[in-house]
């Protein structure tokens, strides 16, 4: 019988070495790390998941939009009905992933635990309407705010900055439910598809407008009014990082600057620390602020120094 | 008989509470929008099909780096033929899709604006070899102006710049023909992906070329010479939006900067309004420029503050 | 016999004038590039096949946070052993390909090539434990210096600056190993996903933590010590780059600042030239700096210009 | 400058003669066809949008068994309205395509023949809940005929007839609505999967079941009646095929058996031609039958020859 | 602001009616289904899954014909062992969902019914090197009984007959194990794609070859010997169905034939009943057999009738 | 730190003994196959790319029917010429890789093989022409000899023995020249959607029509006349296989049926051994012919047995 079911051929001089790379990351592993898994948990967030339960939301709150533009009258609340179902079934299973990392749960039973989940995933259902609102409130921010906008389709479909939001209004919701690690996980994705970087917990009111975005950074403890407008490359970000008596950082204190309302910060200005930007401030491009600005204030650079063509200063680049 | 089609079952404590919050987010796109869809326009632009457009364009441009690596002198026209009617049909009916959201074509015809889409897509396909010819240039321009650069293939390949750079290119075009919210998603598409911004409105002389891109914006109504460089975080931007005597912005007037020939602008320098930097001028980084500079000139930022370490400046952090 | 298998219908006046512009095109890549592709080279890197390469190199290092997460004691190994041949499998495939790019290849026999990409992509998977052990370095400083982190789990699916490094430590191995081109690619990749832009050639020593990073930009000859850590939007780049009597640019020389152990450079800090920084000190945000500090240094910017409301600053913005 | 973005080598002795087969090719297509397509047709059925169709058919008629196990009473209306709205959409474009087809709508304008298009469609819609009875009746025979069969989702899952008879009862009624192509396409389909050929012209009672099924060929103008069991590569086809004067086959015409309720036709047998099947009758496995048997017939086939090891009959096989 | 956010259109001319569908396909799954699904079983096996978990067991016997070509000796075990463990874990959970449908499971905890789900699929797995020994056997058949038959690696691609079998023998080890309904599944998958449809309870011995194979049937109690060989179309069924004193037909006694080692049975051939093929027999094409016959046994068919085109008999066809 | 990147819970209860299946695997492997792969062939022809290569060269030979649709005058010959000449690459690679297996390229150079199977590929690309012609003349005896046919669109889309055909012809042109196991391969994959099971060594004149198709078998060596029409499940066999002296299967004499031109074979008809069925006969359904027959004969079955309804035949069935 010609051609066997032979088994591979084996040529020692092109061998890759396997079992040696194996069991040197398995020391690897063994020696970092001699403790398991704490609770044996087994079952992470998926980010795959995170990604559709986004876009079923979104599509669930501008269904003609995000979802299926022909929708009529008759059919967009089976639309809308049936993408909540199924988005909020998978985020109950997200939830319920992500809450047995949470000390609170650990020694929770599953049934316990996929219980509370429900409960948080029907909670956050409920918000939906009122994040819809304040996400209307920032559409109509950025049309009212950018000279350019020409309609709101445009907007939906082209302002980083309302995809931003999007994310971050959602993740704030289920940052205040309790469960964090879900909320960082998707204001990471909108970090990486817009280069925004918004922490779950900042605090922002209605109708906040960011333009262009990349490189806007805003911490956990921010706390911003309405009405406010950032630029690209503003960072609302902390001043230091006090450490408590053992040498490890202090988690959760306030740390980052209230902005009121009616601010504008124009790009690559740098805010640091619990300071406050009393309300209808404009802070001026690449400012750096570590104190607080009373309402009406206008903070802006110092002069730049020049020279003719024959000077050779510092031409300094970024390669 | 066992197991019938039955209904699925009823356990009211598993319950979202669907009815409520559909009907509550149906009443919010109530309240908010009691008018309809402007002239009942269904069919928005596809993010996916755009996608789709600019790398079918791509792919005719540079058959062998975008395309097909083993093209054949025998196969390459065939395949550019075949791949540019597929893209341009589909970039026909996107077109189609986004001129009703112009106020000229709010009571054309569906005929008529789908033979408007199709003048508009076949002009488009004309300027297809002048585009090359400009993106060639900016090619070149990456290769002569950065010593990492180590051949075409790479640049291709690896700058953004240059993949900006074509979205831009063919964004612009479509631009100007009139088709302003294709323009916009092309270049926003390019802005996710690589962190740079530039309006499709922008005219940009050949042989541009941009290094490591995060953060670059430039604004609608700037103007750029031949051959000029710029690094990252460089903002071409507007001073401010006058706004005319019913308090809306006056929109489309000339406000960002015209940068002349020659031109060099290093990292994070931001220059504002409708300045000129003469030509052969060099920006240096982080400056803040909010005036025209004669041709030549040098232009850098002041000193910093320096101290021991036994001081404790503000080591601010944006966290 | 109705409905014959006829022609396609012609409709002059909806040609695309397809022959015309494929000419063009074929006009545009003759005249602009006269010769061939050096040696023939048809195969280029694919994008895809690297980013399966650095998804299947994470998923051995990492199995059950990257890989399976339901892998046991049991199964880990089998996992681990598996991905890492039908990734080094994929490796050889593309290092052969990118090889063929360096002058030293171009006349190499085919199987001289392979013969030679594989032992590249031998070493580089025996390189691949001391990697992890670099990697876990970089996650638990994540975790020391960020006070927002939880746990490790949070820190490897959501902080980029933990991606980044992935991707940095993978493609500096190759970068050492001798294929340039393809480093390049993976860091791209990692670019476009971070906005974090380190090129593959840099050193960085254990321990390294980037936080937010959009905008970092770290060049090809910089040195970094152990425990460094910097905010978003620092650069580590050139100052100038001398051309040498031919007017090329002299490539690959130190041109990029070392930065000594335990320093920490806070957010928009720029950094230019072959300048040291002091072990321990500690740059502020925004600052400028073209000059090597002593160890120990504290450097920060200068003070801002503010107003009352009643004056109208330049109210700058990048738009 | 290396590498320069050259054209593809040419190499004739690698020449596929590509011109000259798309030549021939095209000539092919002329002389063998020198009309047009009829009206220009150039929309046809989309097989791949059918099996969308019938797939989302089948999960709104069973939607825990062919859509969403997890449905619950509370989501399974969303669920089915919204799968409905979505396939009817589908299936209006897929009719309207058909219809062309038929020479009564080859001069209709486009928007008459979407406008009748979607009374079917919407007709077709109506008359859902009662082919789901009609499926409910198939699948209770074929627990009440299949000794084997253990319970209902076995059924659902597992048997090819009531695959099949879905196909032929959607089928069916859109080949009753004046939709013949695509009712042919739907059943094609079927075929393909399960090997039974149902002309969807053929009118089928309540409680029908088909066991096994490889092969089964039901024809265009058959009748069964209720509660008719047929097994595996029966055939109820047609006898001859009258031609007309001018020799062209004429259609149409009444030329399959009529099968009367509680008819059982097991394995193999061949009904032909318009004849009668009496109620109650059982045609036993094999049998060639081209007349009428009256109600409570038994029909069998003739005895076999059997010899001893020693002679050597035919032993034909298919090979 | 131009193009608010409007609800969709609302034109009652194009409306489908769906609240009225929507609600006869609930009063129609309520009408005849009165009660619940049995115990609320929701989750039903998949047919996606089960696919995977055929092709996944047989990759793991056969790695380099059905896994990966280029596996080696050094990574094969990797392979299999990685293969193996992510299979068998689809499969736990498959057998989990189909162990609710029997009476026996209906009461079973959550945890009792997927530990005996894992029992049995880590049964099957340790029968897999002699269900792999049976295999093999059949490849054999296939070559020594083909005379068109080149070599092994044709037999393992191209024959339907031993995907079909590869697919029976898995499926009957799992019917022993008492998982019938996903044995059932499997081998109706082999039924599409083969149009060979065997019962997951026939018992089968080594070395069985099924050459075309279309229209084969095997029943449940079929028990069949060594080195048998049938061909297409053959049908070894039940000849009648016993209802007991209720009239229910009684399930799972032996019904189906008995073919001893050695037979072979020509294509069409129907042999029916709880008959025994003498070892060595040989039945040819087309037979139709009721009883027993000894070993040794030659059966074929009468004669046909035959006549000069002169006359008209009876041109039956299929159509 | 909490979660430590710990290695997997190891739960011997949990285990499924991977270790001892892969090594009985192994030594089945092994203990069976003593040989290695023959030649180290390595390289499998692969189902997906036989798949593909059909598709393209059925929307080659058929562009607007397979193709595109939407395919105009202007684009057709670029769409014919881009299909072709990618699908012609694919299959060079596929012949590549099944040349091998045969016995006289066992011992080739890998340039040798490749150079040969490019010959071959661009040989079968020149006959692509004369293929389409074939298949046309099959189209129009579809449409000439079933009744139900509408059009020809209906014709290339619904009809089996249409599809089966395409892969026939195309498969019979690389059997003649030399790459049985491709051909093989096409074939096969015709079975499996059709049912009907052509070898592709056997030879088919031009109008060739397969009617319902289902369990058509037509041997290696069987010889088919023009305008030939067969229905469903006739066999055109082997009637047995002759043995050489060493007891070995004799290969490729002729034996199966020659068909003149002009005959019509009815369902089921099995007809077996080197006959020739003269031209014009008719051979009804069911028939099982091992002899000649003159031109112009007709061929029928007996009668069969008939009884009332008390009485109780063999009442088989399938099951």
């Amino acid at each position: 019988m010609p051609n066997k079911l032979s088994p591979p051929a084996h040529d020692p001089s092109h061998e890759w070495g396997l079992a040696g790379i194996v069991a040197d990351l398995r020391a690897s592993r063994e020696e970092l790390h001699r403790t398991r898994h704490p609770l044996g948990i087994r079952e992470l967030p998926s980010r795959e998941a995170v990604v559709r339960i986004v876009n079923g939301l979104r599509s669930a709150l501008f269904p003609t939009h995000y979802g299926a533009p022909d929708l009529t009258a008759e059919s967009v609340d089976y639309y809308v009905g049936h993408t909540l179902e199924s988005t909020l079934r998978l985020l109950h299973e997200q939830i319920r992933r992500a809450l047995r990392f949470l000390p609170e749960y650990r020694e929770s039973s599953d049934a316990d635990l996929s219980g509370r989940a429900f409960e948080i995933a029907r909670e956050f259902g409920h918000q939906l309407p009122a994040i819809r609102a304040l996400l209307v409130s920032d559409i109509q921010a950025a049309f009212t705010g950018d000279p350019a906008a020409q309609h709101i389709t445009e907007i939906l479909l082209c302002y980083p900055g309302v995809w931003a939001m999007t994310h971050h209004r959602l993740a704030h919701a289920l940052h205040r439910l309790g469960v964090p690690l879900l909320a960082r996980f998707i204001n990471e994705i909108a970090h990486s598809a817009t280069g925004i970087d918004i922490h779950p917990g900042a605090t922002i009111g209605p109708s906040f407008f960011i333009d262009h975005g990349t490189g806007v950074v805003i911490g956990e403890t921010a706390i911003i009014g309405e009405r406010v407008r950032v630029y690209q490359a503003v960072t609302l970000g902390a001043k230091s990082f006090p450490a408590g008596n053992d040498g490890v950082l202090v988690k959760g204190n306030a740390r980052h600057p209230v902005v009121e309302d009616d601010v504008v910060i124009y790009a690559g200005a740098t805010i640091l620390g619990r300071v406050t930007i009393g309300h209808g401030s404009v802070i001026g491009g690449n400012v750096w602020l570590t104190h607080s600005v009373p309402p009406g204030s206008n903070v802006s650079q110092g002069k730049v120094r020049e020279g003719s063509g024959g000077e050779a200063p510092d031409d300094g680049r970024g390669g």
